[in-house]
């Protein structure tokens, strides 16, 4: 028996992004029964308003909505969400699991490892100058010894494909993982020694880890410390994990060669910050991946269709943990 | 029971490297028995000779040397080897088969595709300018239809990964493949009509075919007329493949929008080449991938094992085919 999803009204809650705007045609198209509100107009009817969309909310944007079903984020990322003071307690909050996004962030983490690895920007500097210059002798892949931070969906998909391109991975995970998720040739190890066990066989580190209390800060001075000198940062993790001024006395002092950064203390990045002007960082404005706009509403769709059954909403977001 | 190899010389026939100071080491590494030499020192006693090592021979390079037992170039591409008019008939011609130069062909694949798809050129020059502008909606992965000429060792392994990051990935191969080595989610054809089958529908190009008389001048107008208006060649296969005034009409019509070349048909690209400081063009010189030296000396040993042992030597070329 299929029955019409019942009507519903979900509002968006963000201090920087007008998700109306964004993501309002998707939910036409693949989810017609929510109505995207924005707060204000949410707030004339705040019975009527069922879940929340949120990304950054300000921090009293919950406070006129005491009777949600859940909030979700638009992204895997709920940092932002469990940060906002006016958050209620025991409100379940949902994070978005995409395949799609997986494998963006795979595909990106993978360009900036070849970057490194083979000097791309080498070539790009010589075809300015018009110089047809080869390096005979290669380094093969399985010489460069990779370091997942973190052991998620995106983590396993990014192993996976590090894996098939020849490189040495190893990642780190909280708790050990099933060995069935666990990609061929690819050594998972959890457990609190696990990082400083690692560190020292690391030539490139790639930063895939939620923003707890735990990873807040980590990519800090000791922490590069323990690395080979001249390993490289792929930090596609969340600003507040890396404290910048100890990243560039790493790069000063050799500690680290080079990185790549797509997320920053402080976004948009100042103008006049040195990371601009640095030849030994790449810099990407917070777009490694996203989920697919499409499978936010249809997991926004599916959240609601258990509220329809009268189940409770699922959520993989563990508020001890922090992600 | 353990045989000591017995002691062999290998002459190097090159036009254009020095086959000797680039392998020498590794050979002494890898093969100590088999002692490298340049074709001047071979020739004061041919018979001493047993097999050669060629890279771009010159015409008449194989004259003094009429007993080999076989010639091995020194990657995955013997079109240059068997162009050479003084290739005795019947000499056994090997190529390398390596995992490790699969694999970095794959990865040098992934990163122009990614390059392409994600316009990760946007991001350098936002960086010179200091720009902070994100890209809110990203094309997914599975809506880029990538097209890969030749399904060898190189094609299977580059649709692997490139499956894996979800793009959407069709391969042409001259014969039927064994299903067994054809990755998830990848579709190959085949056949006389497979080409004209699959052009309409492939938004990248990547060519990883060996030269023959069958694909020499593939990459011409014809071709790229048959492309969705727009595409991207990623060309990785030999110079001679491509007709350049060709790929320039076609960018210059906007049937092709970007092309990354990694192989010209004059190399080094002369200094006064229009591709050098074309916007649309990203050169490299011819670096693709190349076998691990310790892999050649070993394939080298094991060709010369079976002449220990009195057997044919293996390869996997077809001089009807080309290759």
């Amino acid at each position: 028996m299929t029955t019409m999803p019942r009507a519903r009204r979900c509002v968006w809650l963000s201090a920087t992004l007008d998700l109306g705007a964004i993501f309002g045609a998707d939910f036409r198209a693949h989810a017609p029964h929510i109505e995207l509100v924005d707060a204000v107009t949410a707030a004339e009817d705040p019975a009527s308003v069922d879940f929340a969309l949120a990304w950054k909310p300000a921090a009293d944007a919950f406070i006129p909505f005491p009777r949600l079903a859940f909030v979700s984020s638009i992204a895997a990322g709920v940092d932002n969400i469990l940060a906002c003071p006016s958050l209620p307690q025991g409100l379940p909050v949902l994070r978005v699991r995409d395949d799609d996004q997986a494998r963006m962030m795979a595909g990106f983490a993978a360009w900036h490892v070849l970057w490194h690895h083979r000097s791309m920007g080498d070539y790009l500097a010589q075809q300015r100058e018009g110089v047809w210059r080869r390096k005979l002798r290669k380094q093969p892949a399985r010489e460069v010894r990779i370091l997942i931070l973190g052991f998620g969906h995106m983590g396993r998909v990014a192993a996976g494909v590090l894996s098939g391109l020849g490189y040495d991975v190893r990642a780190v995970a909280r708790r050990a993982p099933d060995p069935a998720l666990v990609p061929h040739g690819v050594t998972v190890e959890a457990g609190p020694d696990a990082l400083d066990r690692l560190l020292p066989a690391a030539d490139m580190v790639i930063n895939l880890l939620p923003l707890t209390e735990d990873t807040r800060s980590l990519l800090a001075a000791d922490f590069f410390a323990k690395l080979p000198a001249g390993a490289v940062l792929i930090q596609l993790g969340r600003g507040e994990q890396l404290i910048e001024a100890d990243l560039l006395a790493a790069l000063d002092a050799g500690q680290l060669s080079a990185a790549s950064l797509d997320v920053f203390q402080v976004e948009p990045l100042p103008a006049d910050h040195p990371f601009w002007r640095d030849p030994r960082i790449l810099i990407t404005p917070h777009e490694a991946s996203e989920p697919d706009a499409g499978a936010l509403a249809r997991h926004i769709a599916a959240a609601a269709e258990r509220l329809d059954r009268g189940l409770p909403v699922e959520t993989s977001v563990d508020r001890g943990a922090g992600y």
